[in-house]
């Protein structure tokens, strides 16, 4: 495609570390990576796939650093075009400098997530493998990597691929059909296409279902807790991430309005949002902390409503519980199981203590269930997770039942035809088959540059 | 040393990126990364610095995710040592998740600095030198960085060994000269002893004297707003800014106390602090301000005293500013210089005009004069600029005036000799000839984990 420009940014995250990487991608990149880099060798001399010690000199003749110079020669690279990949020091002063020398050149800052749509572009992947590429690397649990993982492998895509042929297959003998019209000759009959498709149909209903889970496994779930602060909420809390923390790590741009610990259980991810109160007042400052836990109450996937046993169960919390949220959304805690109580039998609720530690792989199974009904699924499962692909899979489905109505009326074979087209369209766009500039601009903005 | 140590770490900041690097050192580390990477080729059959695209597969043969392995064979590497870096998707779940099945095996967790500190034990660098790899990633100025350079490529180390060099030739003449004491040959005059020793401490004190403008081109200078607010004090903050912000990325670990902005000046950082006000105050979240604000004037190396032309110099203000800090650090600013104004004549104030822009480079030049003498130093300077560095010259230039006064006094050959090894020892320690374990454990405990 544009492989005549030759893209630059950092491809490690910010910060101090003991190395930052700089990719470079484009027609001639290598070339280009040799203005600056003196070592033993000229980088367009040597093989693909290896690596070079050298320096950067900048302008001037001054050393910038001395850097590991990796060639890759096209088609054999991420982006499929010559590139070139400089690891310096890890000082984000030091990248800056080396990119600003290359900037001096007819190069110039990659698009975010342009490096991977270069790889689209040039064959190297297809789209929805391209799209696993973000999810990937936003990933914040295991089940969220996996699916990404099994994405990137391309078996979604493989899936896709193969529906997609067989409805090609079947609309080239229906057209066949109606190129011979006039000899009344049968390619294929109206039964045999009814078969087909509803077969096909079937196989996307079964994508679409994943997508359910898909979607919790690869975003997670948001959890509020609820309940008054005596009957130890925190406690629930703190035993859970004692439990099941997550690995925390940075992620630029996360916004917290209130507290959130991650955890993960059976590697999906659950965002516990510790609410304050959600009970009307007249503190002004009060009221602000009321108006975010009634937020994170409506959006809860989730919400854990907090009692003990020394108290009767609070019927009137869990009343105005139900403004915010619907009860098939709440699990009702009773906390300190250890201690004698009155809170007498709730109906559905998970006994735990806090301090014994009791109830609570009840508790983690009850979420399981209620998340994403608890299923299982194996490292070959082909899971649906992006909205995208389920509105594409449904426009699908809707112009097969279509093809399938026409069939069933016997109709012109060019109703028949034309419907399966749009079933075959609607495929190819998960792929990356048939695409738009619109698409492809909406897709890989959400990436980060350098990827 | 103790290569037979497979360590690991990652050598990337943590973060979502398009890649992070794993690093592995020590014998048999190739054959180790073959247990878990599944390619084309078996990376222990490969040649140094290539690049091999596969997979890292899991316990229970699970791809964990598809990498770059990049292979180093010692001494070819920045260890010394076979290494492996694996350029996995940059997502902190995954290199954990990758580390953690290295760490299966028998291999561990890198200490801080450990890679440098191989490098340093197997005569890949020196010690200044790899004192220098952790400046060079922790600079935030280009001083700083150019500063690191330097001492990364050997400048300091070789003038060390250099001087060291001369001190052992002359101890060795001085030393046979005690061997052959009885037969009462001269191989070396007290003179020449006197006169090499006087060239050495000069050259030393030399180096001592680059450790002003070493420690502030490393260190950068801390700036103190002071004044009260209708001065202008934050326009003249955001004029600064505007002409001289700094590269500013993430920092691990950096404690703000007050609002802190970074400018550099010619390359220099200066952090500009803003302070609140220094007056005593009864009001108990003022008096919280206020006691922040004398520390940053007490730690500040430049204080800029904002006063405008519409009111009288506030003398008084400038009395309390002397009780934390001392007269020559103050730098009086007079902002609004555009307008008429009744101030009177300050000796040794500067004139600048936030609105304008007036007086701003007058001022610039006058922080430097204070701050380092304004001296520019070319890219070829040896600069002192570690506290380790100037404590160990100072000892050897005492440890050479003691020499010198034996040599004076005509005493025996010993005495000389005792004190000329003192300071060839104190020179080795800086660049490692002479080290101890606890050396070693004081300046690599300061590096990250992953360099």
């Amino acid at each position: 495609m544009n492989n005549e420009d030759i893209i630059i940014a950092e491809a490690t995250p910010p910060g101090a570390a003991a190395i930052s990487v700089i990719r470079l991608s484009g027609t001639n990149c290598i070339e280009a990576a040799d203005r600056l880099f003196s070592g033993k060798v000229k980088l367009s001399a040597v093989p693909s796939h290896t690596l070079h010690y050298g320096r950067i000199v900048g302008r001037n003749a001054q050393t910038i650093d001395d850097v590991l110079a990796s060639v890759f020669r096209e088609p054999n690279s991420y982006t499929g075009e010559d590139s070139v990949e400089i690891s310096t020091h890890g000082n984000p002063l030091v990248t800056a400098t080396v990119i600003n020398e290359f900037l001096q050149m007819d190069i110039r800052i990659a698009e975010p997530g342009e490096f991977t749509k270069r790889a689209f572009l040039n064959g190297r992947i297809d789209l929805a493998q391209a799209e696993a590429v973000i999810e990937l690397i936003n990933s914040r649990s295991e089940a969220a990597v996996r699916g990404s993982r099994n994405q990137l492998d391309g078996l979604l895509s493989q899936k896709i691929g193969e529906l997609r042929q067989q409805l090609i297959n079947a609309v080239s003998l229906v057209e066949l059909e109606l190129d011979f019209a006039e000899e009344d000759l049968e390619f294929i009959d109206n039964s045999a296409v009814i078969e087909l498709i509803t077969g096909i149909k079937k196989e996307i209903s079964a994508l679409l279902a994943t997508y359910r889970f898909g979607r919790v496994f690869r975003e997670g779930v948001n959890v509020a807790l609820v309940g008054l602060p005596n009957v130890g909420k925190s406690s629930v809390l703190n035993h859970i991430l004692k439990e099941r923390r997550a690995i925390v790590s940075p992620i630029p741009g996360t916004t917290r309005d209130i507290i959130r610990e991650d955890v993960t259980i059976d590697g999906v991810l659950y965002r516990l949002y510790d609410t304050a109160g959600i009970r009307n007042t007249e503190d002004l400052i009060e009221k602000e902390g009321v108006e975010r836990s009634r937020k994170a109450v409506r959006d809860a996937d989730l919400v854990l409503f907090i009692n003990e046993t020394a108290h009767p169960f609070d019927e009137y919390l869990y009343l105005e519980l139900q403004e915010f949220t619907s009860e098939e959304r709440i699990v009702k805690v009773i906390n300190k199981s250890d201690l004698p109580g009155k809170v007498g039998d709730q109906p559905g609720s998970i006994r735990v203590s806090a301090l014994t530690g009791e109830g609570f792989e009840q508790l983690f199974d009850l979420m399981k269930e209620r998340a994403y009904g608890g299923e299982n699924y194996t490292e070959k499962s082909i899971l649906v997770s992006s909205i995208r692909h389920k509105s594409l899979l449904e426009k699908a489905n809707i112009a097969l039942e279509n093809a399938k109505d026409s069939a069933k009326q016997q109709m012109s074979g060019e109703f028949i035809s034309v419907d399966i087209r749009h079933a075959i369209n609607s495929l190819g766009e998960i792929i990356g088959t048939v695409t738009t500039d619109d698409i492809l601009n909406n897709i890989f903005s959400k990436f980060c540059i350098g990827k």
